[in-house]
């Protein structure tokens, strides 16, 4: 069997930039003349994933013109190439998830995705037809197979835990006999999602017999985070190499190589970069360059303030510190150690006039209503205010600081904390902001010591409201992410029914709150927000 | 053939409330033993839609023994009880929309829905596997057949527009000579569509040449306003009668009656309809009674006004002005005379001292730039921050009061006048918001006639911005509601592509901002939010 070279183009498209994603493509092309094959992630020329905008007929014949620019630059090579185009029958859906195959520079046909996922964050149903043939093509005497993501992913078994498809592309593939199976894919990241990955490629691999190139998307869109990490596994299996998490790379195969490359496991330090490549791309790729960080002295802003440091870059970072008669010393005296470490621009604005002229104003309709969160969450609004008041007249995009934890609980302020272009941190529990701050290194001790507090009032402490970290994140964790029941978790965890119940309905109670709050970069299994479709009137929990 | 009376109950489930919904339709299988038949609205225990409760297994057994309970309560009656139960097959989806038929205490069987959405606001293949048999049963010597919701829709042809099922259970059914066809329904009101069910239901019993009958669900559920309307269409296809909107019915039926009775057309008359029960069944099903609507003297804020009082009742609805520097006295004064004709309570607090508050706190670290959008957004957000402190002081939930115009344009403040639980009018253009003030009638002229403005700065009004509304909210239904191009409706409207497609990056531009906005209430073909999925960051528009 001759020698191939295959490139698997990892790139990072931008939604519905049709002249960009294709400009990308046609570039690796160039690059790919050395080699032999060049395939590229789902949906290569609209991105993963373009929603609605695929019900725009303008928009599905925009790619196919593209499609029809990009061919001639195919010549001398095998190339595979991602789109949405029609499904020419109209039934059911009007559209297919499609690859175009081409061999030098002749359009040879098309593979339609066969397994639409319609779960979680995905709605593929929505928009397309599932195709049902596993066509292979002959290139320099091998028998080459392409398939799309989900594709993949019924022969392993690994899906949703609900859907079981009635058809198994990998099976049919098998009696085919592919000498290499292309997977072209838009395959989020979540903590800790490689190594099923590699499981579920090594599963097709050792069925075919043959090796398996997996391309996947890089770069963050509105929610998801796309890690890359494509992968080459030989005809037995095996594991050989990984391409780089979080870039864009140019990942080179050589299908003799056998000798399996050495890929670090290091959980937290991609949680780290799937945030700082969220924040990157929200910002860069609308355009924008600045960003604002409430600074309150806690460890979630502390944090964010550092993602966005790495993600843009110290100077077009400014934090604000926003004391009000509750703050401790110590928590300006903290922000003013972090920025400094980071070399960030500190502003400091007490909200104590402010919030002030506020009690004077509703002293007269509140007379005779004793204090409560009334005015604790006025304290957090005008610190919203001020902040969205930076970044109307600045034209800095202000970051959202809040956790999984406190979402979930609704321990935050509509219009307050809440406040934000971007949830940095909304699927990311408080015990995993504790391992972010070790892994970045440059918190302050005191930071990530302190009680965790809103400083709303005098001597407040989240545990006066919420249970410890360590009892609380589990249960979400389970409760979300896991989907177990109230009873299970109970049993799990060693809880009464009553009070996991207590929880649960504590989540349910505050999906109205969630539903405002800015769109935030899931790093999990379940977000709040995209992938979790719940009622907010509702009497099951 | 023997007379046959047939009850179609058209209940207001509460989705999840597996006990309050099992009562009510114990309570129509009681009132029913005068008649033969008794069916009720799609999914009637578990109310019409569910979301990804239906994930959760525990909900979905539950649904199973209340059906069990059910069961020996329909001696003497065949009844249909919608539920979604597992489909023991396993694939590809573990569930089924399924309607439960029993005939004198005993299960017949089952119909499970064959055609399930998955656009707009339809999700149905997230969790259901098609059903593919249209079976029939014979009660009292009638050949009864039974369909859900869309199955009856592809037969006549009116669907998105994009979906063109493989299957038409009316062409299925027409084989076996059906006597009779109930369709159980969870079919969402939107404007003017009562006509369209009305021609989907005599196209179905032409075909079938058998009398159909619709029995659709009431009450609001979140964004979703069920009207009722349930429907008699006798076996050549001629409308006999219609139940009541927006109410419960007891919608009895003679299938012998043949004379058709009259319905009013009164498309604004629904309109209003549809938006008082989206407040109330958002307030009641939730156990909330009191709204507080902040009220600027504009037409928006007042027509929430006057439909929170319908919904909730006069007393249970606080309205509060917050003048400013820029509040003219007129809007004040108007302000007055609706709360006055409408038996509402008025409070009354400048926000001017807060407002200087926060000038001068923000003075030095805005020192050198010029006045702009950042003060006018102060204002809405001190009013914002006041309404919310009203709310948190007094537990009465605010009404937003923005309209479709605004929130296509982003003519709006975030944490500002886009605070609030539930938007009211979301849905609504600015100049159906005129043709609802008429028909409400209470709503002083002054108030009708003024300049449309914010009042946010000095002899602001909306064209300042804005396009005049006659021609904006044409170009906003064509874009949004009629999914059309850009070219197509520069064309149809006589404007430049330029312009119109000015007025699509626009919307396109704040999609951001109603990301952030309460959950509103749908009442048109395509609203923001649910329905529409669109991207955030992305280069199309």
């Amino acid at each position: 069997m001759p020698d191939m070279r295959i490139l698997a183009a990892q790139i990072n498209p931008t939604i519905g930039d049709l002249e960009g994603n294709s400009r990308k493509v046609i570039e690796a092309l160039q690059r790919a003349k050395g080699g032999d094959v060049v395939f590229f992630p789902e949906l290569t020329l609209c991105g993963y994933f373009p929603d609605d905008l695929l019900l725009d007929r303008t928009f599905i014949d925009a790619m196919g013109k593209k499609l029809e620019e990009i061919r001639p630059k195919t010549k001398g090579l095998f190339a595979v190439i991602g789109l949405a185009r029609w499904n020419e029958s109209g039934k059911e859906k009007p559209l297919y998830n499609s690859a175009a195959v081409f061999a030098d520079g002749k359009l040879l046909g098309f593979k339609n995705k066969t397994l639409l996922p319609t779960y979680d964050v995905f709605d593929e149903r929505r928009y397309f037809e599932p195709g049902g043939e596993e066509p292979i093509w002959e290139y320099q005497g091998k028998r080459i197979a392409v398939t799309i993501c989900e594709d993949v992913w019924q022969h392993a078994g690994m899906l949703d835990g609900y859907t079981d498809y009635r058809r198994d592309p990998i099976q049919d593939l098998k009696e085919k006999r592919p000498d290499l199976l292309l997977n072209l894919s838009g395959s989020p990241y979540y903590y800790k999602r490689k190594e099923t990955r590699v499981s579920v490629f090594q599963t097709a691999a050792k069925t075919l017999k043959c090796p398996v190139i997996f391309c996947n998307q890089v770069g963050a869109n509105d929610q998801l985070v796309f890690d890359g990490h494509s992968l080459f596994i030989d005809e037995k299996g095996q594991f050989v190499r990984m391409a780089k998490g979080f870039v864009e790379e140019d990942f080179w195969i050589d299908l003799h190589q056998k000798t399996a490359e050495k890929h670090k496991e290091d959980p937290i330090g991609d949680l780290y970069s799937a945030l700082v490549l969220g924040v990157r791309d929200y910002f860069h790729k609308q355009g924008f360059q600045k960003a604002l960080v409430g600074l309150s002295g806690g460890i979630d802003s502390a944090l964010v303030t550092c993602i966005a440091k790495d993600a843009l870059g110290a100077k077009n970072v400014l934090a604000v510190t926003l004391p009000s008669r509750y703050s401790s010393r110590g928590s300006v005296d903290d922000s003013k150690a972090l920025v400094k470490a980071l070399g960030v621009e500190l502003r400091e604005i007490s909200i104590e006039t402010v919030f002030k002229q506020y009690l004077n104003l509703l002293e007269p309709m509140f007379q005779g209503k004793s204090v409560d969160e009334t005015e604790e969450n006025l304290q957090s609004r005008i610190r919203g205010m001020i902040l969205m008041a930076f970044s109307n007249k600045f034209g800095h995009i202000l970051l959202n600081t809040g956790n999984k934890s406190e979402m979930a609980m609704g321990y935050c302020t509509l219009y307050g904390d809440m406040a934000g272009g971007l949830g940095v941190l909304h699927d990311v529990t408080k015990l995993q902001i504790y391992a972010l701050a070790k892994h970045v290194g440059v918190i302050p001790e005191a930071i990530i010591k302190k009680v965790p507090s809103a400083e709303l009032r005098e001597n407040q402490t989240d545990f006066d409201t919420l249970p410890p970290y360590e009892v609380l994140d589990p249960i979400i964790e389970d409760y979300i992410e896991k989907r177990l029941s109230v009873e299970e978790i109970a049993q799990k965890r060693g809880h009464s029914s009553e009070f996991v119940r207590g929880i649960v309905h504590k989540i349910h109670r505050n999906e109205y709150k969630r539903r405002q709050a800015p769109i935030s970069i899931r790093v999990t299994e379940k977000a709040f927000s995209k992938g979790r479709v719940v009622p907010i009137v509702q009497k099951w929990q």
